[in-house]
């Protein structure tokens, strides 16, 4: 794959045509300076083409940077299908990790898939084996036991975008913490798998909201990364920018997860109050 | 004191002599349509001018609308200290509550009380007990204690603002919280004082931008009022609008401080990152 030029920070491409200027010319034999473009490049521009004038034209959305990867997103609720879905619309290629494949196809996968061809479903070790990154958007009282049926040799070395809360809904609604103030899921994620590198982040708003921030203020608001590793925090940025996130904060370590996931009970009054999960808070400085 | 008129909704007055001539408008007597102003009330609009048009260059903000209180802040520490100030400029009767008046006088009060000379200096139960609202600016470790000798007798009935957080900061920095997840300190507050109308507020960011929100984009940020009494919440609420704050918001009954003092590992991360405390969080909605 050729490698796309991006607009500059806070640059906005309005139109598609401008925009396939820029990518001709960006790629390697386009533009005036350079030898005429071969045929096989601009296949590959012209389709990418169609995706990035949409992202740019619908969504106000720099163009992405062309770097995809085989993702893994282990959870087919309501934020695995979102994370799933945004995904493979940017050209991830994605693979949805589950407990049990048969009972997944008997519920009401079957409809998703069907508008999500792109969208792959294998259990949670077959999905974690073959991925560069892998996204836990399972439930916080299950994501233990899932990470561990995902395997911990396939977990080892990759970048794993933790989403989960541990809310407890023991005691009704809204419901608790399961753990937190001295430590948090984030932490117990990334003691259980050592040589994982978590990175917590977008368990702070709503699916929806994770997926296309833009909707909302035209994405002034802020989202947090918290791990150990650098890189891994800047992947994931990078993952969370292209979905059009424009303020990720790097908290710091993973121990910072329990600010993030101690954020909720007010996200749940909030949520209460508001009567919509579409909002979010944004620091300001 | 006289009436005096107030800034419309949203509209900034530019000028000292535009607010003046306003307030001379405005009072008994004044205006172009009235009888020429006595001489005593001018003295009195004279007076206030200068601290509006301080405020309303300086802040930015509408001039408040003369409704002045009897105000009790305990705690001598940097919130009281800020609380106890801030309320005084606006016109406010303020008397700092204080375990042991003596002991105070002796530490560094002295400098502070020259040049806050209309703020007065009690034992807790003497400050609270001619006070029309109380506000807790003492520490969460000890809050309860601090209540108790403010006394029942005297807060009862009271709206009584309570800022503190729990904090618990026997194992370094930064800090736990010694009470959260299914109880606050706002509840226990109001369990231990049932006869006292418990508001929390202002427990989600420093001091400085408790008392001066302005400074900060334009006061473009949220805070939150907790509590039972909906017009106990709307007396703080027009306290802090006189402060300056222009979105806060009601979260719903004291169970919701849960949401607030939670809100603090966050805040403490996010200090570290910032490395002020000039920041707060804005609910994009």
């Amino acid at each position: 794959m050729v490698a796309l030029p991006t607009a500059g920070a806070g640059e906005r491409v309005e139109h598609a045509d401008e925009l396939l200027a820029r990518v001709v010319a960006g790629v390697p034999g386009g533009g005036p300076q350079r030898p005429e473009p071969r045929l096989v490049d601009l296949v590959e521009v012209r389709q990418h083409q169609v995706v990035l004038a949409r992202e740019v034209l619908v969504e106000g959305r720099p163009p992405r940077t062309g770097f995809d990867m085989r993702i893994a997103v282990l959870g087919t609720g309501m934020v695995g299908r979102a994370i799933a879905a945004r995904a493979a619309e940017l050209g991830h290629e994605v693979t949805v990790g589950t407990r049990d494949v048969a009972a997944t196809r008997a519920g009401d996968w079957a409809d998703w898939a069907a508008s999500h061809p792109r969208v792959g479903l294998a259990g949670h070790a077959d999905a974690t084996r073959g991925s560069e990154l892998v996204v836990n958007a399972t439930s916080g009282a299950g994501s233990l036991t899932a990470l561990a049926a995902a395997g911990e040799e396939n977990l080892a070395g990759k970048v794993l975008l933790d989403i989960a809360n541990p809310l407890d809904f023991g005691n009704g609604f809204p419901p608790t913490l399961s753990v937190l103030n001295d430590d948090s899921l984030g932490e117990r994620i990334q003691r259980a798998f050592p040589r994982t590198r978590v990175v917590k982040a977008l368990n702070t708003l709503t699916a929806d909201l994770m997926t296309h921030p833009r909707q909302l203020a035209d994405g002034d608001h802020s989202v947090f990364v918290c791990g150990d590793d650098p890189d891994a925090k800047k992947t994931v940025a990078e993952l969370l920018a292209d979905f059009g996130h424009t303020d990720v904060i790097d908290l710091s370590d993973i121990t910072t997860a329990r600010g993030t996931e101690m954020l909720l009970p007010l996200w749940l009054r909030l949520y209460g109050k508001l009567g919509t999960g579409i909002f979010n808070i944004k620091v300001v400085r």
